[in-house]
């Protein structure tokens, strides 16, 4: 239990709980606040922040900020507040909503336009001189516009987060999130280009007609096996990144706490053996990468078990391909077999697949990556209970540890693709900047963007 | 020439200048920074501001910008510099390439991103409860992204300013401009879309596909007739505004000024002669438009004269259409012909098309929009030489005084399309904001762009 605590993160609490604003008028007389707040704790709501909104002769109007598990607690912390005499709840605000009203990105001109001048040096006639520049110089092209800074983020919202296949529209709050990220993490122009189709032609064909308006491609939110095809035709026929953020930035992350793992542990990656379950978008992924990076021993597991050479159930191109490549001594059978001796599980599957049982059934010093989002495989202090002596779930290993930096590193190197090398260098980039004790870092310390972005920028 | 002078724009004298600044290096004597002056002067050059840079104990260094006509004579103005005693150009600089440098757009965040209960609101886990939200009310999609205020600028590069077919890549400079107005007059934000093809079926499928992503979609700087036929395509499969801003922005100016000219002139629009020489993307939209105003007499011409019913030479669909509704009398011949006794000339073709002794032949009071970029068909100076009393060229009527608010003010009504009724609203907008005596208004006056988005709006 010790350890894990080193590496729980101290929002876990909240993790499933909605957060709102109460606006609350209270007669002001020592001893009500504390009422309210005792009400509140009552109906088992948690209390976040509480800022005075209006003062009259007689009343105060407070916001707080209450963490609840549903609308009925929310209900019941309401009801037990207007118990109070001369005390009640006038507004319920949704922080969350309120954030995104009107979306949470925007256009911005970066040079003045005061006055005539400006205007003419910025339109015309003045940006005629620079259209001839880039005709005559055609690579200047990312000198004199925002595209060597700047990617489109391209999904058909058919697997987004937790919540499935939503649609492009549903989707487009992640997608100006993950925007809000790259320019805070590593000042980075994203586009989110929603297109509203399953065709991996209608993506692919939309995607190369569009190609010259950004310097790189992050595909998001695209369900497997799609993504894998459209992934590969964008980078056969672009010479600029395409990169797939829940294949490979998932796997980027993964392999940074795999990393700092082995060495807390003193195991070695060629020894070690692992299980991963899901051969989804990101499974494949942190299986190629795992490989990529040295490790010998992976059995990847779907809903049917290991997946071996030669089976033939449930098959894709994609699992005949990694089954040649893994799994080298052809197991069989279902995750409950597979997990039993094995050093470390990763999962990227569905939620509560793996008992503490299983867990017990692994190696001693057993690793736990369970990555289900929003509910894990098992959960940390469940896995630790079990035994595991590291555990982790999705909301600490998370791709915004990566994928910032990698865009950032390749746009400013102009490189033409993502390659292993870059991923390689990430990770450790990442797993290099993780506390002591810890297996990743923290992804709002901008000291870790720097550094992948400093790493992918030396591997190009 | 008085008259004239009411409407000539000051910068006219500029239009074919290019700017520079000398950074020069002058001993700090009296009469020096006058002899520098000088010397500029008897090359050509004209002067703009004089910032001082760098002082030193006996040296001023100062940044001096001059407008220029060739390169030939920005050497001749630092040959004679530097015939000056201890005066000498260390650097040029160039101001307009300096202020395109790494482009004039970026992507920016509306929301803070400060701290962990920051980002899980704005991203996981608190961005579900969002998608979860436009998932079951599709209709709040414009309330919690930023699309309802953003459209994307659509061009292949085939005709762009007075370059031409310059292709997609020197086209961006001129595509960040119209974001940076769209900005800064309108706050709307738009995404230029760069589409490196000449077929529409590209283009169009393109656009359909990404056409989520954005509330509105401007085509631009895309050559006849292709434009004609992606416009029509994109329209009808659209159910949101298509505008295509070569045709109906040029239209909705040139309108505004035809109506303060007619209320000036004191004549009638259905009794009104008038001429329009280019039958591409400008002269159909401009001739429909004043069609639409109820304009009754126009006879449109293209390389080949008067465009008529019946006529077999160089003609296409848009030309055998609009030969149905324009030219009733069945007017023949060249421009020069067709000219005469006509009250309103409306150049959307090319530069010197239009002699001085042309103009003499149209009617008394007779007014002359030469619009051709950057040269027109005839310098209003001229024209009000040779008799017009009101004369403008495409540097005041300038579509920038029409698209911000058009699309601000359909976005905001969430319009399915742009409508006639809307374009003439516009128009009536810029008439009334431009001062006594003047055809249209200052497009750097911020009432003109809330003027056009309120009538706009109120159209829909």
């Amino acid at each position: 239990m010790q350890e894990h605590q080193h590496f729980e993160n101290t929002s876990v609490k909240y993790a499933d709980m909605v957060i709102k604003t109460l606006r609350v008028r209270i007669e002001d007389v020592p001893g009500n606040l504390g009422k309210v707040a005792t009400a509140i704790g009552k109906s088992g709501a948690l209390l976040g922040d509480i800022c005075t909104h209006h003062v009259d002769s007689h009343f105060l109007t407070r916001d707080i900020t209450v963490f609840v598990q549903s609308e009925k607690m929310l209900e019941k912390a309401i009801a037990n507040i207007h118990h109070i005499k001369n005390v009640s709840v006038i507004k319920i605000i949704d922080e969350v909503l309120n954030m995104h009203r009107d979306g949470k990105i925007a256009i911005t001109s970066t040079i003045p336009l005061d006055n005539l001048a400006d205007l003419r040096k910025a339109y015309t006639p003045g940006v005629a001189s620079v259209s001839e520049l880039i005709y005559r110089h055609p690579e200047k092209f990312y000198d004199y516009t925002y595209v060597g800074n700047t990617i489109c983020i391209v999904t058909n919202g058919t697997a987004v987060l937790g919540l499935g296949n939503i649609g492009v529209k549903a989707a487009m709050p992640v997608m100006e999130g993950k925007a809000v990220l790259l320019k805070k993490f590593s000042d980075v122009n994203a586009v989110p280009i929603l297109i509203d189709s399953e065709d991996p032609d209608v993506i692919v064909n939309a995607v190369l007609a569009i190609a010259p308006s950004f310097g790189a491609i992050q595909l998001e939110d695209i369900k497997a096996p799609e993504c894998f095809e459209i992934e590969r035709r964008l980078i056969e026929k672009l010479d600029k990144p395409v990169f797939h953020d829940d294949q490979h930035g998932t796997a980027v992350v993964t392999l940074a706490a795999m990393m700092n793992a082995l060495k807390l542990l003193k195991k070695d990656r060629k020894k070690i053996k692992v299980v991963i379950n899901g051969a989804g978008a990101a499974g494949m992924a942190i299986c190629r990468l795992l490989m990529g990076w040295g490790i010998k021993n992976i059995v990847l597991c779907d809903t049917d078990g290991a997946i071996y050479n030669g089976r033939e159930k449930n098959m894709n191109s994609a699992k005949e391909e990694i089954a040649l490549l893994t799994n080298l001594k052809s197991e069989k059978g279902s995750l409950k077999n597979i997990i039993k001796g094995k050093d470390i599980f990763i999962g990227v599957s569905g939620p509560n697949l793996v008992t503490p049982a299983m867990i017990k059934s692994m190696n001693k010093k057993a690793v736990c990556f369970a990555l289900a989002n929003p509910i894990p495989e098992i959960f940390p202090k469940d896995a630790i209970k079990a035994g595991a002596v590291l555990a982790l779930d999705g909301r600490s290993l998370n791709n915004a540890l990566a994928f910032p930096g990698i865009f950032k590193g390749a746009l400013k190197a102009r490189a033409k693709a993502i390659t292993l090398e870059m991923k390689i260098a990430a990770a450790k980039a990442i797993a290099k900047e993780a506390k002591k004790g810890e297996l990743v870092p923290n992804q709002l310390d901008p000291k870790v963007h720097h550094a992948v972005t400093k790493a992918v920028f030396e591997a190009v």
